[in-house]
């Protein structure tokens, strides 16, 4: 077990006591839901960006930050299937950033805002010797149907909203002092999935997490929600050309571990259900040996090289 | 206009045209009120602790920390006249933290939920190099009422719950290695005035704000936003016998200016409310000399020490 899984655990056993029946879902999933004011359901996430840890000041424009500390909370909230509508933001500011670029910064959070939906409420400032944001979001479902990552049932397919990889291959970029292009942005400037989110919900999907530690890991932490086994075909995932344009020896090990891709990963009984919009089967669920990802290549079982990278166990 | 202003003013200029019809009250209040669902209003705050800008791990336990990082949360609901329902908890973890730390942490935050009201429902956690704890807190309205600072009018009598100085007392007394006894207990302990600002909310005052910058800030504070000017009796500032003691040739000085006091500040007519429980009338408010605060020590005007000590300008 890692440290933070260690730690959550903590939390769960102090907490857990407090479970009442005003929690449909509570803490372990991308976003707790409340049963507030009796039928409206308020959806409630929080998610923490640190200088050093989570991206660098010598590539990541403050713009970029803000917008990305937003994006990352929008996608917890689209993992459940609810809509942004209420931002806290608590900002620990170093006393070398400027009113510049704290402008900058918060421009970045407000065109998210814009583009995905919410409002930023309030928040605070403090000093501190690395720049964080932490950020609080709350949200709203529709229809009061949502989407959480312990429902995944034997026979269902497990499908993704887009391209793997290429936010870690933007990161690769990056470290190598490269500029500019698709998989840069897609690092800098993650999109939160909250029209497919919605359309998920409308369809009747009911499994559904963000990926935000990797496929790989995010796959596991799905499995051990749902008490189930899953099965992945690699020559199905989705890679974009960029990906494995530049990672040519290692785009799939990069589509499998890479961090921060903020797809939807997705379980759905394919011949029922019926989804508006592009998407990829990447595998199936299966109930044989609990909690493990099997991988296959033209259906013989193959080993990728597994890196279970975590931004916590990271130094 | 000191640093920590300037950049909210920033948030406020590249935020503002957001405020739509359901806010009730906006960013510059200890908490923002919300028209979710009709009728039923919720408020929001954040508030983070920073180690060695908030807090030291000399002289703090984890338990207190925990404790801590719940009651100024729960500090700012009260001064709006809210109750804690929900909280997200964001945690940075330095790699020396162990696993009972960490127990001790989420214990200190339990044991003020348990005595003053909410339920954690999630968060994260992060790597850091400093320890820091990034809280939102999500309340609700006793009868749809509410608390704001900006509602002051010339004439209400300006007081305050209870004793002011004991915490600025206790972290001198703290750095100066001393342990246990009530000042200390208040800087390490704060407890939210959840009852007083029921009552408050009962017997129908309005203006409202808690004490966390030091009052002659926090007056200060009150007075810019209610666009009005106040005079303090320093001989009717209610401080502790202990606080007299320890520092008898400055307690004046330290009630004035200590910060993280967590008292409720409040102003009303006396001639019309009667408030069931214990305060203390401080002074008055005036409408002469906007955005100002006046001295006096049996009736003479005077020029007290003024610190206008803030955590985010330290260093």
């Amino acid at each position: 077990m890692n440290k933070e899984k260690e730690f959550i655990n903590i939390i769960n056993k102090i907490l857990n006591k407090d479970l009442k029946k005003d929690f449909v879902v509570g803490i372990g999933d991308d976003a707790a839901i409340l049963t507030s004011n009796g039928n409206n359901k308020m959806v409630i996430c929080s998610d923490t960006i640190v200088e050093d840890i989570h991206f660098k000041l010598d590539y990541f424009s403050f713009e970029d930050i803000g917008w990305k500390s937003i994006a990352i909370n929008s996608s917890d909230l689209a993992a459940m299937g609810a809509v942004p509508n209420y931002f806290t933001v608590s900002i620990g500011l170093p006393s070398h950033i400027n009113k510049n670029n704290f402008e900058q910064l918060i421009i970045g959070m407000k065109k998210c805002c814009d583009s995905y939906g919410g409002f930023i409420v309030g928040g605070d400032i403090v000093k501190s010797d690395k720049l964080f944001i932490s950020i609080s979001a709350v949200g709203s479902l529709h229809q009061k149907k949502f989407l959480t990552r312990d429902s995944a049932k034997p026979g269902d397919k497990v499908a993704v909203t887009g391209n793997l990889g290429d936010s870690l291959g933007g990161l690769n970029l990056l470290l190598d002092n490269k500029k500019g292009g698709r998989l840069i942005n897609s690092h800098l400037k993650p999109q939160p999935k909250i029209i497919e989110s919605k359309k998920l919900i409308e369809s009747g999907v009911k499994c559904c997490m963000d990926i935000s530690d990797g496929l790989h890991n995010d796959l596991l932490n799905l499995c051990e929600s749902s008490k189930v086994s899953i099965e992945i075909n690699i020559e199905d995932l989705p890679v974009s050309k960029e990906l494995k344009s530049e990672f040519s020896d290692r785009f799939i090990d990069i589509a499998i571990n890479g961090g921060e891709d903020y797809e939807l990963l997705f379980t759905f009984d394919e011949s029922k259900i019926k989804l508006p919009f592009n998407y990829f089967v990447i595998g199936s669920v299966v109930n044989k040996n609990e909690n493990n990802v099997l991988y296959k290549n033209k259906g013989k079982i193959i080993k990728p090289k597994l890196n279970t990278w975590s931004h916590f166990e990271q130094n």
